[in-house]
């Protein structure tokens, strides 16, 4: 015991001093004053470079060697097997290709900054040409350390324990189920009746305070502020959510709110027994898993018809609404638009995922030498042409809106469509669990939704891996049967039989399949 | 060369590490959820322990004693004694002293709390005795290590380069001027009649952020937020100040900003070639000369009859104020009331630096052993009587009501009135430097005001000691002089000649007269 021991008190200081430099980004973005910004990128490379020198000692290889796993139980076990990956992960890079890479990264997004806001790609095609080659070697230093697949070494980073064999044979279901449902839900669904504003920030504010209480946020042990990006850091009884506030309308401001709430809860929930070992640390179950938790709130709970049933005269009484504009029905319908829209972080429930699974086909191509810069573009226009139906106008609202690739993120995309198929599966086993979930949040009662997630998820923190996790809580593996089934049921208002009528049905979306994962 | 190269990089890392820890203890005081805490004591004990070892690693002894000082300029010469000066103090003291200390000064200062709050001295008499035991230890130590007398050693941390034999004499000086002044004040000087509220916290802040601004703080490098205990941090482009507010009068939270602007202004006008060196860190100069800079602006610019000028138009504006108690004249008297308080924190000009002067004298007494904790409160009544001419009505109004002692600072209390004095000695050569400063400050053009002391005093950074800083920018020693000239023509509106009437005149007071500091 005593070499485990060693090693918890390494960790301990490891992961305290990881969540100071939680808190200086979470500073940078929303507190300090703009020029302070060489400064604070100085301030955070020497502490991420004293992390590094923490994380690669020699002596954490020879305690992780040394320690005696028999004598464990099962929280140590896994918080062991957290230590091997970490350790791993940081020793696997020279440190030249760690620097070289950093230097690439950030040339590659200074530059991508301009030709996005001007649309050109042909302005960072080379740079990010010379960055996939360093993506590319990194793949494959970390494919024979760890012993995975090119690709799956990285995506190992973001989502761990999920094989890309895995998410193709996910993804493809979905891949084909998406256009056909698209087509049906824009034939069917009605249009809403655009609601009036004004909508001052200030009361957008006092609103997105309300819900996350009504949630379950407390002050005591939380912040909402506001940033560029909306995100969430910090954990236990130091958890901080942000949003940002549009006056043309409320909605992105709330739900925006309410998932990083999600995330919050996940950061909140987990052992306090645990808080300074890997092993409590929610971050460490990957961000599919996290993401299950975000979306849970903002897609499953907050884009509900029951959840807007509560909300919808809280929303008046906010904005002094009045008519039907400003009914449950209509806000509701209002907040679950569909479209063929171009912008990932805008999308809706039904296209989300095809926005997903394009970069992860595209990534994943590049990454393996089957795609190459150049021809990225019309890559991309193509496959969004086949999974949504239209073609992007221009290269802003095509291949250069997210940061990802510009930044050296590959493998990370996957994340956000697993975590919304996932989530499903969670809510769906919830309102097996509980009885009267509808009239629960109708009333407002979002604890009974909340705490379930905390007492099934949050509160066994990194102690399963991501597969088992799912397995524990739902009784069965990964599936997309659960996101098909939502879908079905909140844009077409019918049931979901598992059929998709004329298309090819997969295993994957059938209750009963079990896959290895 | 090579050996002082390498201390810089060492440093460099050490402030860098000690940057991050300020913006803890901020963000603690402005922004944390309070059941944060413990785990923020957790982070800052990690992030301490770990600069500690920084500083005293012996290589540091090491590279002090090869670096090849007559090859420096005279920044790095600045540099390599500060470097000399912090590794004396870090080393200065065995760990099993640190930490029982630490202990101690924990213990003590939650019964402090809970015996001020209970104006009961009984209560904390015997812990304050043991951590003063460990106070006379520490003393003795650093005596020893530093060269210096036992006292001496103490204040040395927080006021270097000013000997015990000086503040005495200078102490003396004021401490046999006060009395008959402030009697002569008190039967001359109108009372002011009262300003009328409301006066809401909004309205304060949107005046403290004028005042600010026009004063020289840019939204680009600084915040200005809330706090129980206003305070300045940061510095180059990332300074933070705060302020409270109370709905009951307005001219503290304003008063308050300009003298956190003061210390604030001190941490952005070092050179940025320095920023991450112990010269170019304005808190190595000590805080005698730090609140000579916000009293610079605090007491000497914002308590001036000229600011008040510029000022009363802005606070009718801000609370709508109008009439005779709304005039400059009246609003500036209100701001430069003189009484015969208890509390420190709420002094006047005119009668701060005899609140001093006690705690001064009985601290010294205490540490050499010539006064005991439980003769404290007894002393501190008769010391009050004899300087300020009341005795407090209890002891949390008495010895019980600052937190240094019971925190175990001794030899912080003298900075405070140094600070008062320097500062009146720096704007008496300003104004002989600025023609027309006067009709400046009214037309609320303070940039002139602050350029002074930035291009003075701040922008040397530390460069020079202490004393050579007041006589670089003064031609002449530390002297009670003028802040004895400046309450006279601010509080009794006559020219200062140097002759206190009955009184004996110290050679302290002569602007002629030159100490060996």
């Amino acid at each position: 015991m005593q070499a485990y021991q060693q090693l918890e008190t390494r960790f301990d200081e490891i992961m305290t001093l990881r969540e100071i430099a939680r808190l200086l980004r979470w500073d940078r973005s929303v507190m300090m004053p703009e020029l302070a910004a060489d400064n604070r990128a100085h301030q955070m490379e020497v502490l991420n470079v004293r992390i590094h020198g923490l994380q690669t000692a020699p002596e954490i290889g020879e305690l992780l060697a040394k320690a005696d796993r028999k004598a464990l139980d099962a929280w140590q076990a896994a918080n062991i097997r957290l230590m091997d990956w970490i350790y791993a992960h940081a020793t696997a890079l020279p440190a030249d290709l760690v620097a070289r890479k950093i230097t690439q990264e950030a040339k590659t997004e200074m530059v991508w900054r301009k030709a996005r806001a001007e649309s050109d790609f042909s302005q960072v095609s080379d740079a990010l040409a010379r960055l996939l080659d360093l993506v590319r070697e990194e793949a494959e230093v970390k494919s024979k350390k760890l012993g995975l697949p090119a690709y799956d070494a990285l995506m190992d980073s973001y989502a761990p324990h999920m094989p890309a064999a895995t998410v193709d044979e996910i993804f493809d279901d979905i891949a084909a189920f998406t256009p056909g449902f698209l087509d049906a839900v824009m034939e069917s669904r009605p249009q809403p009746e655009a609601v009036p504003g004004p909508f001052p920030r200030e009361k957008q504010r006092e609103l997105a305070l309300k819900i996350i209480a009504r949630l379950g946020m407390e002050k005591g042990w939380s912040r909402l502020d506001v940033s560029a990006h909306p995100f969430s850091t910090g954990m236990g009884n130091d958890v901080r959510i942000t949003t940002r506030y549009s006056e043309d309308e409320f909605t992105s401001a709330i739900q925006a709110a309410a998932h990083e709430a999600g995330h919050g809860f996940y950061d909140h929930h987990t052992p306090k027994k645990w808080s300074l070992q890997p092993v409590g640390i929610s971050q460490y179950m990957g961000m599919a898993i996290h993401e299950s938790q975000s979306l849970s709130l903002d897609m499953q709970l907050a884009r509900g018809r029951d959840y807007w049933e509560f909300i919808a005269p809280l929303a008046r009484e906010a904005f002094g609404g009045e008519g039907p504009a400003w009914s449950a029905e209509n806000l509701h319908l209002s907040a679950t638009r569909v479209g063929r829209g171009f912008i990932r972080v805008e999308a809706d429930e039904v296209t989300y995922p095809a926005h997903v699974i394009l970069r992860y086909r595209l990534e994943k191509a590049m990454v393996s030498g089957e795609l190459e810069v150049k021809d990225l573009p019309d890559a991309w226009n193509a496959g969004f042409k086949e999974l949504i139906g239209v073609e992007p106008p221009d290269d802003r609202r095509g291949c250069l809106q997210d940061i990802h690739w510009y930044s050296g993120a590959f493998g990370y995309f996957p994340t956000y469509a697993l975590g919304a198929f996932i989530a499903a599966q969670f809510v769906d086993k919830m309102k097996q669990d509980v009885p009267g979930l509808s009239e629960q949040i109708r009333a407002g009662n979002f604890g009974v939704f909340v705490g379930w997630l905390r007492d099934k998820v949050q509160a066994n923190a990194c102690l399963y891996t991501p597969p088992q996790l799912i397995e524990h809580v739902t009784g069965q593996e990964m599936s997309t049967h659960y996101y098909k089934k939502h879908l079905s049921e909140r844009y077409l208002g019918r049931e979901y039989t598992g059929s998709k009528g004329g298309e090819a049905c997969s295993d994957t979306s059938a209750p009963e399949a079990r896959r290895k994962a």
